[in-house]
């Protein structure tokens, strides 16, 4: 008799977004007439821009033509996409990367979710606490994890790295030495960025005992401030530490149309096995490229006027996070994050819970947020808002919110 | 300090396609005026269809408002796709499978890599011999297939069920009573299809053990023949042991655009869990949905001018498929496959073995195909090819090889 991958039967609940929206179904189906604002999910509302529309249509074109059309491409990406990757977003940086280190792939939740099969079942992995529960999730599938712990909150075998006010949610090395650390900066939920000579640490911890990064940068474009790292490989050593994912959903606005990429440098080595042949096997062996029109897409994003009307977009989510920020701080609120990335991570009033404050924001002014405890512990008693939502209903959410009774 | 996943490191050589263009290219760079002609991977070359690159234009310009943007979408596919797809490729065709039992994905050849995850690392897996190789693969990265054994051809945990002349090239039940059992018909690479009768007969046998049947209905499009089945759901009982993959990629030329599919039934329940859960939950965790406008261009493939323009790009390879198969045969060789689906399983000559065929093509006519012995110990003395070409380079490939000293 088969049997079922019994990981599975430990995960906790069902993914935070799912039961978000089940509460936002029920509250609709009995209050069909509410006018629900969402400034939960991290998802975009701007359009996508013309010079990538413009890309799409040509790319369009071409499929339906002999000459045109391409099939099969390669499963690590399209040359020209791979080639521009690795200028724009590294090596103008003073980041050596190359092409041929950049994996394509149809976004970085996926490849965040898979890469952790490249790697043993003994691992220690350390997540932040609170954390974007795919990097757990995806371990606790795998086996890697242990038994959930109600008393701690958390799976038995994971490292915690608390992210509090205590911090400034800056996670510090753990007292047990961790085999992989998940890092996301800016990061997701609390918006806080990390800065050059923070990550710098943590580059020289993971070299000096063998560890391994996964850093998440899918926020990187919007950071404001100078002196925050845009990749890992801005510290030195990342190369033979760091694997980076990069998503073009923020950035660009790509949730809709899928795309992000891996960077695996080739001096990643463990015990002689390059971790940039095992990906590029598993690349080779479970996926089969991003599709060709999406990929000429994210060639436009780097292009003059792909660049000038994007970077119009984050500046219009960016003012959305000023608005949310400075407004709820003059009201008293206290507000973290919005600074160098589309998140704010509210503090809820005293003696109530994230999830409280969900159903009182939902039920009382019919905004929609994250509760922070979705998170991890340690997110208990905060909560993210989302800065891509409109102006409109960004300014309308701050009035209402304010307006409600605390 | 942090381990790699060592089942990698059992994997054999590297992936039958890229060895392949490894040679091709090898080939091109000493003899670059050389014109080669591809009939090994199974890749289309006829362009999208205009009723399909329509959808698609349409698409791009929602995405380009912001009325009809799209961001994330539902993991499982839009309600649209699953709607048709389940009406059009299972209703109609008297197959009891609903619209929430379908999962839209970014193509078979992921969905086939990823479900085993969902199963535990103890089951006893069968695959044909030969095999797609990906669904040897992946168990071995999963360290369910257990080592390479140089004496059998094969892994030493899996159970291969030889398909032969001997036998028609439809498997046998095994000796061995396996857990999972990887079945595709038409197969690929035989070009091979099954009765419905002999379906029936692995159906009873999967309910009457408890295993579980992963099908790959990849190629169903091709079949010409009355009483081949389109689907494993056309059999009875299939609801309690089946899950079907379904590509985009070969009846509608979306190789370069990725969409595929994946049916769970909800009675798919072992031991209290229920399967069609897991997958959801799994979609939900490492996944994000296929881009909306491919979504849109899965759904134009069920329109009646998409279906009246696709059924003659079939035709149209299927006529190519009729040229190789009739004209080898013609001149002696013994051909299978071919009549319901695009590919050719031809008899190497006699003292060859499948590579001396591959390399003899290669370099005296400058022909392309697949090695039989790449899909596994049986198919020694096999080599595939694919009606994926033009017709003109059909007809050249034709004549070329009867050319050649054989």
């Amino acid at each position: 008799m088969y049997q079922i991958n019994e990981n599975y039967l430990k995960l906790q609940g069902s993914y935070l977004f799912s039961t978000i929206a089940k509460k936002i179904n029920d509250y609709k189906s009995k209050n069909p007439n509410a006018n629900v604002i969402r400034l939960g999910i991290g998802d975009v509302t701007q359009p996508i821009v013309p010079a990538i529309i413009d890309a799409l249509h040509k790319a369009v074109d071409e499929m339906g033509t002999m000459e045109g059309f391409r099939g099969y491409g390669p499963e690590q990406g399209y040359e020209f996409l791979r080639e521009v990757i690795a200028k724009e977003d590294y090596q103008n940086r003073g980041c050596d990367i190359s092409a041929d280190e950049i994996f394509v792939s149809d976004g970085a939740k996926c490849d965040v979710g898979n890469i952790q099969e490249i790697f043993g079942q003994d691992n220690i992995v350390a997540v932040c606490d609170p954390v974007y529960p795919v990097y757990v999730d995806t371990n606790v599938m795998a086996g890697r994890a242990g038994s959930y712990n109600e008393k701690i909150g958390g799976f038995d075998n994971l490292v915690y790295m608390p992210c509090s006010e205590k911090n400034g949610f800056a996670p510090e090395i753990p007292n047990k030495t961790p085999d992989i650390i998940y890092l996301c900066f800016p990061n997701n939920p609390t918006g806080m960025a990390i800065t050059k000579p923070a990550l710098q640490e943590w580059v020289d911890y993971a070299n000096k005992n063998s560890s391994i990064i996964i850093y998440d940068a899918a926020y990187e474009a919007y950071i404001t401030e100078e002196g925050i790292p845009h990749s890992i490989y801005e510290c030195q050593g990342a190369r033979t530490c760091a694997i980076e994912m990069h998503s073009f959903s923020k950035n660009a606005g790509f949730t809709g149309l899928r795309l992000g990429y891996t960077v695996i440098p080739k001096e990643l080595v463990c015990n002689g096995v390059s971790l940039h042949s095992m990906w590029n096997r598993r690349h080779g062996t479970k996926y089969n490229g991003a599709p060709y029109i999406i990929q000429r897409a994210g060639e436009a994003v780097y292009s003059k006027e792909g660049k000038e009307q994007l970077q119009m977009q984050i500046s219009y989510y960016m003012e959305n996070a000023r608005i949310i920020r400075e407004g709820l701080a003059a009201e008293g609120f206290t507000v973290y994050g919005g600074v160098n990335a589309p998140y704010i991570w509210l503090k809820v009033p005293e003696k109530m819970t994230s999830w409280d404050f969900f159903d009182k924001l939902l039920n009382e002014v019919q905004i929609v947020g994250t509760p922070g405890s979705g998170f991890g512990a340690s997110g208990e008693g905060f909560f993210r808002l989302t800065a891509f939502g409109t102006k409109e209903n960004t300014l309308e959410a701050l009035e209402r919110i304010v307006r409600a009774k605390w």
